[in-house]
């Protein structure tokens, strides 16, 4: 783990660039996404064959599946699903959004509808990975905000079946179907539908880059969270905070793989030498060290700055995915903090605290997109109607002001539905008096 | 105008589509961004000349040329602009949203901090048209979020200039700089900064096809509003509403392009006689009538409804931008609508109305995205941040349930952060202690 002065970070700082290419991916995406929209199930069939290495002949869980396989999964892990997911719940419940109005002066209303979506789908990786976590951070939110259908799509395994603990998760999050279908071939399927596999709204949730190339191209037709880049965290520490504790969080985010990045922001140089060594110290004691190694080595940094203002500005300049603020005056800090997917407080908030169980979802705007996105929430499975409600005597009132404005655009038919009102109600002759 | 049965209109809805290829356009977008990337300022001249046939020796527009401009726009326009941006104002300020926090048990506190984006930029369509609303619509609710840049790229014409009235608006809505560049150019500027453009964290604003491909292509670089298509109205009338009304409406809607689409449903057969006679009536006396003839003809539709249920199943499933309700109950049949971008209430709440003065931004989701996204408003210039902090006993409390979650994911590096925290203070020996 490299330490940097500020000023070397700076220097190491790219110009931003684009990531919007990806020419041999993009190629087989597009493919895959036209023969999905071609023939449907069919090339599901075919994809699921070649790449999931499984001849599906039906891709929909069934119900008798979903209940064998949940009581597979033991109950101490049973209970850790539901106590995350009553967490989830709660703060996300504190999202949910009323429709409103006012009537600024007699005569005029002005106001919004809040309407959940009516479906929606969450892409969740599988083949050796699990992550139930994500199925209860992205459907709970959805069902707060009262999506009516919930619609899951994984890639099987080689026996055609779907991660119990994830189906259990499913199940406690209140999805409606789970279909056995994985990679670009799925966002496809649920972009468009197929004739098992309905279209949704929006499609949520962390895939590999078919997966996440997919998503920006069917992106206009359908709704998504975001386009998602390797995980991030980086972690603003004193030398009061605990050593081990900043080594061991660094070094959670690096074990997701070699491309997340791990930095530690620090004022002093010789705490940052010995967070350095415990990092070494940890590394080869932890399961997943060769990947922990790789992007430690790749992607781990500690930044010195001289004071507080230097390290914020840096955060801001970052905007971290994940922020741990162990300091002494985390909260004055944060309030400071202008751009972040999430703020952990305090020594004992640690980010897997965030990732399994606080509440908050863990799926964040990550690679600095946290500058113009927020966490996944309730905001995200909901959408809004303006409400405009004119009187006789006010539309009247601003009939002069609309024209005006209509006819500096030269929309003159615009100007004209205005005047039929304003100057005739039954408007038989006003045409032809403008025309006379 | 045709006159449909539902059933015949049924028959006539196609597959839900793809929008994501467009290869020419694209092929053209791609090269024109890659060398905005490259050259920067020196890619802007040279397109600037090549589409808008002009040689600029520099893209912003001084502060002696604003106030030029605005000297040059009649006091009645000024005055209209002034009272359209006080209304979008009062609107808007509704939408603003705060900080909030929840203390669910002691030592647990969750919540959400609210941050404006910090610059963000619109594209105002120039050369023939100009679109001083669509500065208000826009500018201002990024105002009111509390974003403290906005600049507006637009397309300069012949002369070098923009239209003054743009300007105007621009000055009355906060705009900080006016860039002169358009097109497929502009988004990239935007996007990845140039010598004299700074890049931005959104970019809102309609275009013609290369500005919105464009758009997409840079999606996920930056923020965007929406892939936006031709507008649409659907206007819900029955016998009571004056026919030469919603003629005029459907009108209004039609002149925008020949792409627009008019559609009016009604439980009346009759009545849709009369008012395809009175569309017939009015066309060729408006000045755009080339423009809406074409359109009318192309995508004008009268469709039967044989109940108020059947009509508004009908609305649901089109999803309009824009949709009327002139039937005797307009305000009871509003709360049934669950997709549609803005509704007008009652035979005085004309669209024009909402395009130009009432408050809600007249940027709104076209093409039955009303589905699944909102009109641009304050909630699109602000994000969020997860706050998460615990107590040293509150996570001591919640380790083993953080500890199996994790586990199960086999995110061991995950459990470790957790469980040096609540086996030992120091963590000196865990590693040691579980490796021994």
């Amino acid at each position: 783990m490299k330490i940097l002065s500020l000023h070397q970070w700076k220097q190491q700082q790219a110009k931003k660039t684009s990531s919007s290419r990806n020419k041999q991916v993009d190629q087989d995406v597009l493919r895959i996404i036209e023969q999905v929209q071609i023939q449907g199930d069919e090339a599901l069939k075919q994809y699921t064959l070649q790449f999931d290495q499984v001849n599906l002949n039906s891709f929909e869980v069934t119900s008798d599946e979903w209940e064998k396989a949940i009581k597979k999964v033991n109950s101490t892990l049973l209970d850790a699903l539901e106590i995350a997911a009553q967490n989830i719940q709660r703060y996300q419940s504190e999202m949910i959004e009323f429709d409103w109005s006012i009537t600024p002066e007699t005569g005029v209303k002005l106001g919004q509808q809040v309407t959940p979506l009516d479906r929606v789908g969450i892409y969740i990786p599988g083949g050796k990975a699990s992550y139930p976590s994500t199925v209860l951070m992205d459907a709970i939110p959805a069902k707060v905000a009262g999506v009516k259908e919930i619609i899951i799509t994984s890639p099987p395994n080689k026996n055609g079946e779907i991660d119990p603990v994830v189906l259990a998760a499913a199940k406690i999050a209140g999805v409606t179907k789970v279909y056995k279908v994985g990679g670009a071939q799925a966002i496809a399927a649920l972009t468009y539908g197929t004739e098992t596999i309905p279209s949704v709204d929006k499609i949520v949730g962390p895939g590999n880059i078919y997966v996440t190339r997919a998503k920006k191209w069917v992106y206009g037709d359908v709704a998504i969270d975001m386009i998602a880049g390797p995980s991030e965290i980086c972690i603003f520490a004193d030398s009061n905070a605990p050593v081990s504790y900043v080594a061991a969080d660094l070094l959670s985010q690096a074990e997701h793989d070699e491309e997340a990045t791990s930095i530690c922001i620090t004022n002093d140089r010789s705490y940052a030498k010995l967070l350095q060594e415990e990092v070494n110290r940890q590394i080869p004691l932890l399961e997943r060290k060769e990947i922990i190694d790789a992007s430690i080595s790749q992607n781990g940094k500690i930044i010195i700055c001289e004071n507080n203002k230097e390290a914020i500005d840096t955060i801001n300049q970052l905007a971290p995915e994940h922020l741990q603020l162990m300091t002494t005056d985390p909260e004055q800090i944060s309030t400071k903090i202008k751009h972040a997917g999430a703020i952990f407080i305090g020594n004992y908030s640690s980010e897997p605290l965030g990732d399994y169980l606080a509440g908050p979802s863990h799926t964040l705007p990550t690679n600095g997109t946290a500058k113009f996105s927020s966490p996944l929430g309730v905001y995200d499975f909901i959408k809004k109607t303006s409400l405009i409600q004119y009187s006789k005597n006010k539309l009247e009132e601003a009939a002069d002001t609309i024209i005006t404005l209509a006819e500096a655009e030269g929309l003159t038919a615009h100007a004209n539905a205005i005047r039929i009102r304003k100057e005739n109600n039954h408007a038989q002759s006003i045409f032809k008096q403008k025309n006379q």
